[in-house]
């Protein structure tokens, strides 16, 4: 591999192209090489063992295409399977998104919401993180298992996912959090919705925003910038191509998708 | 395999198990294993192809425990790989749900809903059963994506699925049905929710209860109903594991759980 070589994101599903979105934005001559595992996801609801799993399957697909760095998009996969894949994968660097967005929220508030999948809040991998960064934080966390279904089903403006927010997000109200991490892909697309009814003064850490910034910063430090002079290739990759994939895909990129998405069997 | 060899049963995940209740209940002295792909729930949303490949592994694993008929309790594997699996596993009977529920549901009514998951819906194999038995039915179908996960997370009392259920279910009030399929075997655990949306005088079809007297049927009529005295044993595998697990399987099945529950992996 070289610095020209794709960056490799991977995600359970579709959630992880909010991070795409956000590298893509960062490091826009960069080549992206995504996969999804559609086949599969979600992981929230799973077991680490299998999560695990998936996710070395995943990994090993992403080596395969010769990637310069692997980014964890998934907060599940990231809080379950990522000290095991970087223990196993020794000579690929491998980012996360929880570290980063943890280090982020304890530079902006001292009473830290965190909301994710039942994996990742049963993780505790927030708390441990934030804790690493400062010792007087004190982290709130709620699974907020339903948001995500909403989202994959497009019924984001529906009365029924106001009442969903409403029942899980009372919760850290009442709390007073001032800073809230969005522990899961998918949230960015219900920012506002989430913002709304948490308070609008609860400053929000997106994880997706957070890890761009390590990511761009390590490829600078190292020389492994892509100095190519247009902007970089998206490809695409899935474990289940639907129908609905395109006009879901789209709406968590932010873009239209050019070129075919390919489907692979991990 | 023998008279005395097992039920098999498989399902996407913990659904079906409302579905091996009703064969329980009718056929007490058969013994049962029981296969929920949990590491790959829910299949609603996936493509035919990987229906397909799921429900091929599921049936593989419940032949190599000499199963001596298999019945396949996911509405949505009925309706995309129930034709696939019978012309490929030509030596073992296999059951489905879909046809025995439009063959009772055309005995009661004559303008038929059907709920279920996306995939269930999208293949039309409920209406196309349903035009088997009746030339004159009318059939309208809903797909209700959003209620496998609220019963999945055990929130069947909370007013986000209230809400949602309103926003489906209107839908099939306004076009005064007098029969409605519960097309997918989570729905018998809020069918009281669902029977009140769509007012109460409808008539409701559950498959589990149409295909256990189809097994039963089949079995007396092959004397290959098990004479064991005493009530069959059953055996609970998953592909995945979870904390939870026994928990919400308990609501599904209606009972508890005696024995261990294995793991298997597909």
């Amino acid at each position: 591999m070289s610095k020209n070589s794709p960056i490799g994101i991977f995600d359970s599903g579709l959630g992880g192209l909010t991070v795409a979105k956000q590298i893509v934005k960062l490091l826009p001559r960069e080549d992206i090489i995504y996969l999804g595992d559609t086949a599969r996801v979600p992981y929230g609801p799973r077991s680490p063992e299998i999560i695990k799993r998936f996710s070395e399957e995943n990994t090993q697909f992403l080596i395969s295409k010769k990637v310069k760095c692997i980014v964890i998009a998934c907060n599940t996969s990231s809080a379950v399977a990522s000290d095991y894949l970087k223990r196993k994968f020794r000579k690929t660097p491998i980012f996360e998104v929880i570290n980063p967005a943890a280090k982020e929220a304890t530079g902006m508030g001292n009473k830290i919401g965190v909301i994710g999948t039942r994996a990742t809040i049963a993780s505790h991998a927030y708390e441990k993180d934030i804790n690493k960064y400062s010792k007087s934080a004190k982290v709130i966390s709620l699974a907020c298992p339903l948001f995500v279904p909403f989202i994959e089903e497009g019924e984001i403006k529906s009365d029924g996912l106001k009442e969903v927010a409403r029942e899980y997000l009372t919760k850290l109200k009442i709390k007073k959090i001032d800073t809230l991490v969005m522990g899961c892909t998918h949230y960015p697309i219900i920012g506002k919705l989430i913002a709304r009814e948490v308070d609008n003064h609860v400053r929000i850490v997106d994880p997706g925003k957070s890890v761009a910034k390590e990511v761009f910063d390590f490829l600078s430090k190292n020389k492994m910038l892509n100095e190519q002079k247009t902007s970089g290739k998206k490809n695409f990759f899935v474990t289940d191509l639907t129908e609905r994939f395109t006009k879901v895909a789209e709406m968590f990129l932010g873009q239209k998708i050019k070129g075919k998405i390919l489907e692979v069997n991990l």
